[in-house]
């Protein structure tokens, strides 16, 4: 991708002062007088001038590198999806700069490295971004791509499932099979991927005329193991659950399991994403497998294709449902 | 760490062209004769000259940028390594640079990048590397350091928890319980962890006149499974199971709960690292923990510390034993 990329010249003239005062003030521990410094600092802001760390007096403009940003490292579907991803842009020729994200929403301090290493395009997984950020980096003309996730108010592009359908496929499923007294584990109710995952799984059902419990998870093992311990010890054993991944599937059926509950006899049990622990002999849990591969391609596809900025595309694979043993 | 890079400067004057003819040769698609580019890049190999991707003209030689290769993409221990790392460096202004080595041994095409970017420093978890290939970084003065795991061949400093103390520690724990069948189920072999995590703990037990049943695996919780379901099986039911990892004791614990033996009544369970997981309530698992935060603070100075090129560091930490519900 092509970048326009201000450089340190033009910040110079603006300022009135030499190149070099201008590349003085970008290198850690030169000399230059603070009035000097703010004067051009001030005008490299207003031209989005970003010191490039690496690539002062570049030849050509491809970095080939693609800026990682990821928040839920409990998740072994995110450790999947790095492999995944990291495998195939070395394919591509591109090479992975990780960032970790610690809070809910991406900030500015941790993507600061991305714009200075000049990275070609970014993908987010599951951390939060907001539309501030992202005009930011448009400016900079490095694209965002959400992965597994959306956001229709972020103008950018993204991959997911379309977790609506699977959802309505599950609660067929559920449905055909007789059950009634069923309950949703949500995720993070501020997520895209949680809130699909519900609507179409509660819209089935309303339509049904059956309401079911919702209890609010947040995607951890650990939330969704209390939530469904104290549910029945509240006296509720319910015939189905649904969890919105896998972990909070796993963390209901070891719930279930504790309580002496079987499964799929008494509960049956479903999760989303179908991570490997979830074919682990002992867990052998049923559930919706994420064509991580296909939605991998998919993103880079995005990332490398010469697209106008203005045709956002929000891209939505199917999947499919993985029969084990904590379903019939 | 001040890093000495050969110029296109100098690889211009021995290959007898201009340096704007050594741009062209690394530039992709400039026009160039087979010749000429022949000529250039075999006196660009004689002088382990790196066509920086990012820094042609670069002002200062710190690029921030620290290269971490992984391997073991299954294993949640390294999940979290990989997030304490990011964490910690971000902290120090690094970026990470990711590499995920398909390979046993880590490929020179893995990390080609890693020498283009100019990283600082490369940090190297779980895969393996050829003795060439750590020459050949520390011709390009790319300083190497190995994490959780140490190779007394290599030149390079390495981190690492004290496996042998531990697995003796560990040992004693068992002994002194009363146990006397013991298994120890080991991880890949040819890996020090696995390696010396054996050592201290059958050497314990010879000094006791005890022999116990080794088995090989391969830090998986597949093959750990297959084991132990084979061993009891086979008639065999001991009252100790050592893992070489948590993953491996989880696919040993999970195995005799499959076979209604329980838990630590009839047989305990000890496993290595204390990954999230093993403190999930269905599992409980006792383990060793790593001291994951100091190890890679130590990683990190390393790092950056000026240190003599030929005197190299074993750093070893101890860590403790967490008792949880699978031992009594």
């Amino acid at each position: 991708m092509e970048k326009k990329v201000v450089s340190a010249m033009e910040v110079a003239k603006l300022a009135n002062v030499s190149q070099s005062t201008v590349s003085r003030v970008f290198t850690p521990g030169a000399s230059v007088s603070e009035k000097t410094r703010k004067k051009v600092l001030k005008v490299a802001e207003e031209l989005s001038y970003q010191p490039n760390a690496l690539a002062r007096g570049l030849i050509t403009k491809k970095t080939n590198m693609i800026g990682l940003a990821m928040k839920d490292i409990q998740n072994p579907f995110y450790h999947e999806v790095l492999g995944v991803f990291t495998k195939k842009l070395r394919e591509k020729g591109y090479s992975v700069l990780f960032v970790y994200s610690e809070n809910e929403e991406i900030q500015q301090e941790e993507i600061k490295n991305f714009l200075e290493y000049n990275v070609e395009a970014i993908i987010v997984t599951d951390a939060l971004l907001s539309s501030k950020l992202v005009a930011q980096l448009q400016q900079n003309q490095i694209p965002v791509t959400l992965f597994n996730r959306y956001d229709k108010n972020l103008k950018c592009h993204s991959v997911s499932c379309d977790n609506i359908n699977a959802s309505k496929d599950i609660a067929s499923y559920i449905f055909e099979k007789g059950h009634r007294d069923i309950v949703f584990i949500t995720g993070k109710v501020n997520t895209s991927t949680s809130r699909d995952r519900q609507k179409g799984f509660t819209d089935f059902f309303l339509k049904k005329g059956i309401k079911i419990t919702v209890l609010e998870g947040d995607f951890t093992y650990e939330k969704s193991y209390h939530l469904t311990t104290e549910m029945i010890d509240s006296g509720h054993i319910p015939e189905a659950i649904f969890g919105a991944n896998d972990i909070t599937a796993l963390g209901a059926l070891d719930a279930l399991k504790e309580k002496n509950i079987s499964v799929p006899e008494k509960t049956i049990v479903i999760g989303f994403d179908d991570i490997k622990m979830s074919s682990w002999p002992s867990n052998g849990l049923s559930t919706w497998e994420q064509p991580i591969e296909k939605m991998v391609d998919e993103t880079i596809n995005l990332l490398t294709a010469e697209i106008e900025s203005d045709n956002y595309q929000a891209i939505k694979l199917k999947g499919q449902f993985i029969h084990r043993k904590t379903t019939k």
